[in-house]
């Protein structure tokens, strides 16, 4: 998808966020936001919004010498989620229907605020989370793919969520379906690298393989040899969240995006509104 | 009071939300929106929130020449408070505390979204705005100043908005006060002008004299001597919303602040939550 103006409006909240955990250098958060602001003069829409942003997380890193901002945050969430594990795995086997469960609760993992500290709410609010409908929700056409031997692609998005996502691949593996798994090559903003998916017990599962660069979402031009065969020859790919929706939706392959519409742009894209969750097809 | 970092993020905002109102033509739009980038590199945040953010709307009209682009909405918002009028003297006049409820209007005013069409939720909005308490409440300093012959001046802010400021304002003549209600000397983001004065009948009941700019809040360098005279000689000031409170919050004269803190900024300069309405001394 192409970006709009309020990508560029995004792009400095994303440049605040980032380089407030990178330093407390006050000048440097400045000449940061001024930097951004020069991309943001130069930023083609024509590209899509995760390729637009993932240069304001270059800038922080370049700007201040910090490589991973994220580090710190990734590591607590995936212990809180781990700690959560137990409960979570509880929830999918008692409920009525399993899969509707675990696709909600690979949502749930990106929406929930993971990683400061421990949260006594945190199961409440998975809880209040597996009550919302999908807006959009290719139920019926995902469970047509889920027989031995189909080749499932599934896009990683966070660290933390990764725990979630995994129960979820537990479910699906059930069914003989082969998955394997995709983090970052390298740190961008909180997305899952391969140490997230050893530390969260992923490797032990399924292949995780990397997306060939430390791009949001994927980056076709950038990505591995191995990524892309991966790609083009699974049955379908599960993609989750905004960078991965944002970057593949115009592909042709069988894709299903598994998301939060967390802002305007990609829930008009979606022709859901603001807030709402998304398993499209 | 000085602005942050996060001010430079906000004047992004406003500049998209503004310039839609002036334009559908997105190069026009996109124009705005760099001018603004340029102008978040040289923005001093030695200035006020009100001072960088008056420039987004200077930028707009220069680009667009779009003089007034919230007129329409202004226009709206008037009628439609104006149709809620009966309504809101009613819950004064049957409410137990008389001026907590005309205080809690006088922000409910700023809130809720007048001027979109009928909305039949209105009053239900507006009693839930009731209930909320204020987190600082100077209610007490404030009566003490309600006698005959005392002087107010009333810092206005939106349009719609003024409807509710009525409603407190009659309140405050019946204790013998004198009022003054200042509108801007020109056109600002939906900021309430002499004409809204009139269609909104302020005029019939109190003084409405101008700021002598169409600055947000009061810049005092582009005060008219009228305005400046009059601040000075009150013997107390009711100042509402965010431009009046970043504009004057560092004035040694007698202020009550009204408003609901909108932003993380004026929240923590406040002492307060983002979302917490505010009646401070």
């Amino acid at each position: 998808m192409q970006s709009e103006l309020e990508c560029l409006i995004c792009l400095l909240n994303q440049a605040l966020n980032t380089v407030i955990l990178a330093t407390e250098d006050i000048n440097l958060q400045r000449e940061v936001i001024n930097r951004t602001a020069d991309w943001i003069r130069q930023a083609d829409l024509v590209q899509t919004p995760a390729a637009i942003s993932t240069e304001v997380y270059r800038i922080v890193s370049e700007l201040t010498g910090v490589d991973d901002p994220y580090k710190e945050i990734k590591e607590q969430t995936n212990q809180e989620a781990l700690h959560m594990l137990p409960d979570l795995k509880k929830m999918i086997n008692e409920s009525a229907d399993q899969l509707d469960t675990a696709l909600h609760l690979a949502v749930a993992g990106n929406i929930i605020d993971l990683g400061i500290g421990h949260n006594f709410d945190l199961k409440k609010d998975v809880i209040s989370i597996l009550k919302i409908p999908f807006a959009i929700r290719s139920v019926h056409d995902f469970k047509k793919e889920l027989y031995p031997g189909q080749k499932l692609l599934y896009l990683g998005d966070n660290s933390g969520e990764i725990v979630f996502d995994r129960l979820l691949i537990e479910l699906i593996l059930d069914h003989g379906v082969d998955v394997t798994f995709v983090v970052k090559s390298g740190p961008i903003i909180n997305d899952a690298l391969m140490q997230d998916a050893v530390t969260t017990g992923l490797t032990d599962i399924v292949p995780v393989i990397e997306s060939g660069s430390d791009d949001i979402g994927i980056n076709f031009k950038r990505a591995s040899k191995e990524f892309i065969n991966t790609f083009i020859t699974s049955d379908f790919i599960l993609a989750k969240g905004h960078g991965n929706f944002g970057s593949c939706d115009e592909r042709s392959e069988n894709l299903y995006f598994l998301l939060k519409a967390k802002c305007p742009v990609v829930a008009r894209k979606l022709g859901v509104k603001t807030g709402d969750i998304v398993f499209k097809h």
